[in-house]
């Protein structure tokens, strides 16, 4: 899929939470990437395709320690950003019980780069339910924030769509969302809907459920323009918050 | 329609921003309620009724300063909470062109108060743009967030249902969005849409864009299920943001 996107002319991919393996959270401590061999055959792939490359995310050992990390990897097949998950999904809803803190150590590190296509952040799926931590990176100037993220069957239908769509608005920024594509042999029903938000909330391309590639163009303009218009990061109120 | 609402079972009764004159900037520092003549008949009201009534908000003169100001009053008639708008509405948009700050200064004062009905607060119509606020009220422990608020037909079919039900969902809230009718006659046309919302983000009830009173009963019960099972504010990272 990555070599058929850069065929068709994409400057960045962006891969999905947990892209390599079903979002199966008992089982990831054990094919955690212990040895980088992923992230090697992915920093290759970049290179390779001259592309920039969002690893989407990977269950990595860092000593005794697993991570839910995120690496964006620039078309020299270099590491230039990488984030891991800050907020754990320890959850106990109806028919969906799930705790990543028995699995992952929390992330603390949130930093952002400057590329050719704009500058660029990245969360994890759960970590777009916090407002604070994308106002974070929109402060610190970010025009795209990518989301790997793997929302589910409850959560999705009741506040995928407008918790993005929101985050986006607020803060003025472009968001791809990648999501792993349904799988009905797996036990953790995965929402889909990949889709990227424009700066006003506009939903420019969106999957559906199933296994797909979505394409979408970046306007710098339309972030220039939505930011002239209703000045939102201008209005924020410092002296109170 | 206070009437219509108390002899209906209203325990509470939430009108919309700049209720008492069609919300058209450039002439409410004229009609401004300069002596509280507004704010003593609606104490008087919500006496006879026996209700908490939220005044909605009332362009308002400080000596010469005018703000945009929401009171809560108590059965008692008294007032129990007062909120000037803290985010002036300031843009430049297309077809809408429009600048609070000529007319209003901005309020600085945030507050809560408890009632038999839960613990309450106060924003109006642009605030909503703005997490931090919410959020704000929301570690102060709010139940339930009323807004006074007139989204027009340009940024309220973009953002109006989305805004208001994600701060529903990232606080677990209870959230009552009190809009003008939109009025034909008038410059600025008011999306209305008024609308409850539960702390999961669904939408309890709606109004149209018409003159309408919309009822909706609050389960509190709702509220402590929804943070029970995702238990979101306490998974907060503070020590990030």
């Amino acid at each position: 899929m990555i070599n058929k996107a850069a065929e068709n002319n994409a400057k960045m991919v962006i891969l999905p939470e947990i892209f390599f393996y079903p979002y199966e959270i008992n089982k990831l401590k054990k094919i955690a990437d212990k040895n980088n061999e992923t992230l090697n055959k992915l920093k290759t792939k970049a290179q390779e395709k001259n592309i920039y490359l969002c690893t989407g995310s990977i269950a990595e050992k860092e000593g005794t320690n697993t991570y839910n990390t995120s690496y964006l990897i620039n078309p020299e097949g270099e590491i230039i950003l990488k984030y891991s998950k800050c907020h754990l999904f320890d959850v106990n809803l109806p028919k969906l019980q799930v705790k990543e803190s028995d699995t992952f150590q929390k992330g603390s590190i949130l930093k952002t780069v400057n590329t050719e296509l704009g500058k660029i952040g990245i969360i994890i799926c759960y970590d777009i339910r916090f407002p604070e931590i994308t106002r974070k990176l929109a402060l610190d100037g970010i025009d795209i924030l990518l989301v790997p993220a793997a929302f589910n069957t409850v959560t999705g239908p009741a506040h995928w769509h407008i918790t993005f769509r929101t985050r986006a608005v607020e803060n003025q920024i472009f968001i791809a969302a990648a999501s792993p594509a349904r799988n009905k042999k797996s036990a953790y029903s995965t929402y889909g809907h990949s889709m990227f938000i424009d700066p006003w909330g506009r939903i420019l391309k969106q999957a559906g459920t199933g296994r797909s590639i979505i394409y979408c163009i970046i306007d710098p303009e339309v972030q220039y323009k939505t930011r002239a218009r209703l000045p939102l990061l201008k209005h924020r109120r410092t002296d109170l918050y």
